[in-house]
């Protein structure tokens, strides 16, 4: 597949731009393209400007607020749930993260829980969010219906992801970010383009079997849930994505479930809204509310060491830490640029012209 | 496989006279007995009274304190680490739940960490007493060191369980309570009494080949994380055992990674320490710290309804939800008898007379 190959400032300015001419205030839309451009950097490639015009699609079907009104709606000293009125969750999702952390500041922890909202782009841009004030982050948000849980073959969750990040000391820090179920959507979108099958586990078709056809979402198909089978534990990955569910929506009036609306405009909203858009779930922990942060940091390092310094199977070079691939990936990507696919660019260069925006190649 | 049949009232009062006959005081000997108990009448039968004879070998070598002067070390309003003095987890886990439902009381969310305990039993025994509260409450904690993270042979982390406990209105409450392994080591034990093989993906041998000989731990072979190889999200169960490990021991000062103290007292301790015992994690929320808790129930009943009426596949009578066979297991268990294999009775004898504690199978 052919790719060209752009720089993250590049990036960013366009995708800020196009916010812009969306009708986002302009502090909202650095924010909305930071969380963009950070999945495009840390090698999410599938939550990043290739899904730029997905966003203004859902603005143009009125599914998108650029001009939210974010609020607080119920809240104590330790929790909050945040009204999202619609707007991009790219934007939405650090208001409510720096809610969270604020709390922490004030009472040890926060947790805020956020309803009405739109897709938040990666996870673990909202939880890093906590590192800097030495804090534990959390990040979770529900998602369009596309898994099936165990025994069933109707689509119930999202591929709700679980993310935890947690500062080091000389280390760098732990970042976990991981979708629930045994491989994310934008794992089959790489193997369609490649015209590669899927490893058997994966996905199952319309009648609950097994099979390997990447394209087999459309076609009715399902997710499995983080384990694959019930031999292997898809229970638990079913539980853990029910859990995310439950802390993103049910805990703050967002639609919850199979009736979680889809993130492609084309798709029909459910008949059934039993809640408010879509459900996100952030908390912040100050690790000095338990610990000196610097005994916490300290032993943080020694942990990570250990797991470094592990026997590597043969084949393998070293033993990763979570947050491992996606550091070195921004490292790289910063001063090499962000990778493409033409596909990408020119979807990019379309939305941009329509938008009045011009795609300078950088 | 022999078994013989106990009530549960005869099996708590003769494990609640057995932790009295080590010196545990009265109240702290019926909480400990009560939640060995509830692992038998829930069917987690590796974590009942087949253990008991195992906690009084850890008294034996002083490495259980029956008399603990359990206290909190350090707290903000939301936050708290709680020194278990090394007295039975199944006492220093209600001690430090209690504490964070107290402070979910009073600032809406309360989450401590514990170090200096020993094994707790199961992790849903405590957090489920959030329950009463219309809190939503979690469980964690670590374990000896039998789970390689992905790309090794190291064994680096225990089984290290999560559990969230949420109410419900007229449904039932939703339980998850899930080690972070592809199988527990209990699911390996029931497999070698029955002299049959694991399925792949379960193990690996000390070179990290895959094998299905269900006594490789016994050879320095490894537990797989949930997702069991890289191509189904091992990565996965691997981070998700690492967050366990860091909420539990490193923001509490607990031993961490494969410097957890080993549960069989014969196993050595390790010769390095980092920290204190073994460390758990607790947290409870409440539920109208968020939304008012009778709109949230209503939700999780219609949640759970969506899945119970989900299509079930061939030869499935139904969508289960986390926590239901363990609660038709329970129901069945206190009107029927807890079912115990004769080798776990004649333990049980063994170390009552040792300890003058007759066994009357009443």
């Amino acid at each position: 597949m052919q790719t060209q190959t752009f720089s993250h400032t590049m990036l960013q300015s366009f995708t800020e731009q196009l916010f812009i001419r969306m009708g986002c205030p302009a502090t909202e839309a650095r924010v909305a393209a930071e969380v963009l451009i950070a999945a495009d950097l840390r090698g999410i490639d599938s939550h990043g400007v290739a899904r730029l015009s997905g966003y203004v699609r859902l603005w143009e079907a009125k599914r998108i607020n650029a001009k939210p009104l974010l609020r607080v709606i119920h809240e104590t000293p330790s929790t909050a749930v945040v009204d999202g009125d619609a707007g991009l969750g790219l934007v939405v999702a650090p208001y409510a993260m720096k809610i969270a952390i604020e709390k922490a500041k004030n009472v040890g922890s926060g947790w805020v829980s956020v309803q009405n909202s739109n897709h938040y782009g990666i996870a673990a841009a909202h939880a890093m969010l906590a590192l800097e004030h030495d804090m534990i982050g959390f990040s979770m948000t529900n998602a369009s219906p596309l898994v099936a849980p165990t025994f069933s073959n109707t689509r119930m969750l999202g591929t709700n992801p679980i993310c935890m990040a947690a500062p080091a000391g000389e280390q760098p820090p732990f970042v976990m970010d991981l979708a629930t179920t045994t491989a994310a959507n934008g794992k089959l979108e790489i193997l369609q383009r490649k015209h590669l099958n899927a490893p058997e586990g994966w996905v199952q078709d319309a009648a609950g079997n097994p099979t390997t056809d990447v394209h087999i979402l459309k076609k009715g198909g399902a997710l499995l849930p983080l384990g694959s089978d019930r031999d292997h534990g898809s229970h638990k990955g079913y539980a853990l994505g029910a859990m995310v569910d439950i802390l993103s929506a049910l805990l703050s009036g967002a639609n919850y479930a199979p009736w979680v609306p889809p993130f492609p405009a084309y798709v029909p909203m459910p008949a059934q809204q039993p809640g408010k858009g879509i459900g996100h779930f952030f908390g912040a922990m100050r690790v000095d509310a338990f610990r000196p942060a610097a005994a916490f940091k300290k032993d943080m390092d020694d942990w990570m060491l250990g797991f470094r310094n592990a026997q590597p199977l043969p084949g393998h070079q070293k033993v990763l830490v979570p947050g491992d691939p996606e550091r070195e990936m921004e490292a790289e990507r910063r001063s090499q640029g962000i990778p493409l696919l033409s596909t990408v660019v020119d979807d990019l260069k379309q939305v941009g012209n329509a938008m009045g925006v011009e795609w300078e190649a950088a």
